[in-house]
């Protein structure tokens, strides 16, 4: 057996509960609910824009649904793969032949529908769903070429990461998507680190989109069924709600909590401190936005997997819990940390966290985020994090009269 | 040096931030919240019943606070210990001339104002408040030896956690506690593990109380200032809000949540799993607390430590997640891994689970409580845990129209 051969006869193992197609016997649910859908004469065609780590996942989440689901989607989907040259072959031919990413999702078996383009104009044309999972650092470079060059009727769903914060405000992703290339834009987040989905170990998302004023209706538009059944798998449970701002807020603000986390883990503190920061954390996550985005609903913070779930996945390790863990353990900075852990990636709750902090501090909002200005100040400043816990509650003193 | 001083000078230097009396220079906070409160002639005196790990922690917490504040409460706080001999010498005498509780709290300093009693009576005479701190089972007991032994006016806050269920319904042991000995009794829980808390190891907890019908005013009575001022430390920060029963259920479902946590974790499943496991069962927590304590606040649950973060911290390690990791582990019941795993101890969610799911059947309520109801049925009739995914969301079907 080949060592594809193998996971797949590892997964298919390990997962066989999740594959089959009738109702588990000991499944407690008498009546699973059945969702009506209308079938489309013209199945929608789904192109995923990026194949990284995360992006390769969801293309295989999704093209697995696609190959399910022919009375909505056309099996075959486009993934867009910027190209590489693999010991002198091609990444994209490596994959249309081997179903593997080699280089961002070794020992992953992928659909064969699922088609690496090295092309991105040729990805697109044509797609009804544009599916972007990029780094953020590309998307305006990306934007800019696709601009003209997609269906004028395409939807699309953001699975990156965070928000613009400028001078002139906090801009959602799926905002800038929207604005750029005039399509609606809804996003995707929850506790999803991805080489467990990958490996198809059970995991929930959350899936935010909003019915555009120009909704063509029922069989002839995207909406909240079709994106259920575009995302839900048996080992990846798919919420769908209205509510694009908290799902993003959530999952842009969660990597600052999680230096917090980092932090106390480093100075030994344990578990306690480390569940107070994110206790501390998700009340400003909240707070934040209430206050810049009033449509977000305080529910999707607590309930939903992008907002606690996701909060819990990322403050018990990943990138930014290392970096300020070593920032905590060695006394270096935040730079030297990333460098040294990183191998030239970057932990985004360094960024986001100077993001945050000059927003608020545009808005003289400071005061009212003690942990989100407590990391800027500890990474930014070199305060001691020693002193986190008087940052981040007020110390109170008894006046007796 | 003796180890105990040697415990000392580690903690002081780990600490010595949290125990400075001046604000310090880096703290961000311009004005610090200075709470007025009425000094009292008759200083109230303060008993700890209890003297286990939790016990003596809290105890600690308590008399370092009443050697605080001689304007609230005497110095002298009696902790009533379970007579027990080592090395032939009583426990409660190496407590009081070792500082130290050598058995459940060891290498920890205790202060000289923490005074060992043997006798239950004597310690609660002429208590003015009374903190429980015992293993759930021997309440009644101890209730029963109290009944016409303490003082009218006095009140009480129970730092055990649960609830007894029975077929008349769920009963909080604060309740219980002031429907035996008629005084108004509170509750204290949070991320509080104790091992963390006793090295003042930076944490947070809840306090809940209400004031009683017969609240005897200020400067006369307790009241939530006075126990800011019993528990608050700088280590140790304390919210004290009234919603008792949000703060008590969230402090016995969590166990639950835990044993579904260790079974992901034992199957392998990963972070994103048992982040789901605590997304569904903070769920069904407010669930359960919305449907048979509606006084108790949704708030709670999600913005307290009593809620969110102890949730978070007792499903990162802890009994419950052990037996269960063992279970999924090894194929062996659950009270097998409990003898194998806690020397005679228990694991409380295996109790917790039974309650609720008889309280829940009683009331034909289980179909909106799938993970309490999977949770009890992997330990208590042997379904596969492998199945949990299926168990707590309903499959959808889709029906192309």
């Amino acid at each position: 057996m080949t060592a594809v051969e193998t996971a797949i006869e590892r997964l298919s193992l390990t997962n066989s509960h999740l594959n089959q197609t009738s109702l588990p016997a000991t499944n407690l649910k008498k009546n699973p609910s059945v969702l009506s859908i209308t079938a489309l004469q013209d199945p929608y065609k789904v192109c995923v824009i990026g194949s990284g780590n995360w992006g390769t996942t969801i293309a295989k989440v999704v093209a697995e649904n696609t190959n399910n689901y022919p009375q909505l989607f056309q099996s075959k989907v486009d993934m867009w793969v910027f190209q590489e040259q693999i010991d002198g072959r091609n990444l994209t031919d490596i994959i249309n032949t081997q179903h593997e990413n080699v280089k961002y999702l070794p020992n992953i078996k992928l659909p064969e529908n699922l088609v690496a383009n090295p092309s991105l104009l040729d990805a697109v044309n044509d797609a009804d769903i544009l599916v972007f999972n990029i780094p953020h650092q590309f998307l305006p470079r990306i934007v800019q070429q696709l601009k003209g060059n997609i269906k004028k009727t395409a939807r699309a769903i953001s699975c990156l990461k965070g928000f613009e914060v400028g001078k002139n405000g906090v801009q959602l992703l799926s905002d800038y998507i929207t604005d750029q290339l005039d399509i609606q834009c809804g996003a995707l987040s929850g506790a999803n680190l991805a080489p467990e989905v990958a490996l198809e170990h059970w995991s929930e998302t959350t899936v935010a989109y909003n019915l555009p004023f120009d909704y063509r209706g029922e069989g002839k538009d995207v909406d909240h069924k079709v994106l259920k059944a575009l995302f839900h798998r048996p080992y990846f449970h798919v919420s769908v709600i209205d509510d694009v701002a908290g799902v993003s807020i959530a999952g842009a603000l969660k990597n600052v909590v999680a230096l917090g986390c980092g932090f106390v883990e480093g100075l030994g503190w344990g578990n306690n401190a480390s569940a107070a920061i994110q206790r501390v954390g998700l009340g400003e996550i909240i707070k934040f936005g209430q206050m810049f985005f009033p449509e977000s609903k305080v529910e999707t913070y607590y309930k939903e997997s992008a907002g606690v779930a996701d909060l819990i996945t990322t403050c018990s390790g990943g990138r930014n819990v290392r970096v300020a863990k070593m920032m905590a353990e060695t006394g270096e900075s935040a730079e030297y940390c990333e460098k040294n852990l990183l191998n030239g990636q970057s932990a985004q709750g360094i960024i986001t966290c100077k993001e945050v902090y000059e927003w608020l501090s545009t808005c003289d909002k400071l005061d009212e985020y003690p942990l989100f200005t407590a990391v800027y100040r500890i990474v930014y400043e070199g305060l001691p994090m020693k002193n986190l816990p008087d940052m981040i509650e007020e110390l109170e003193y008894f006046n007796f009269v």
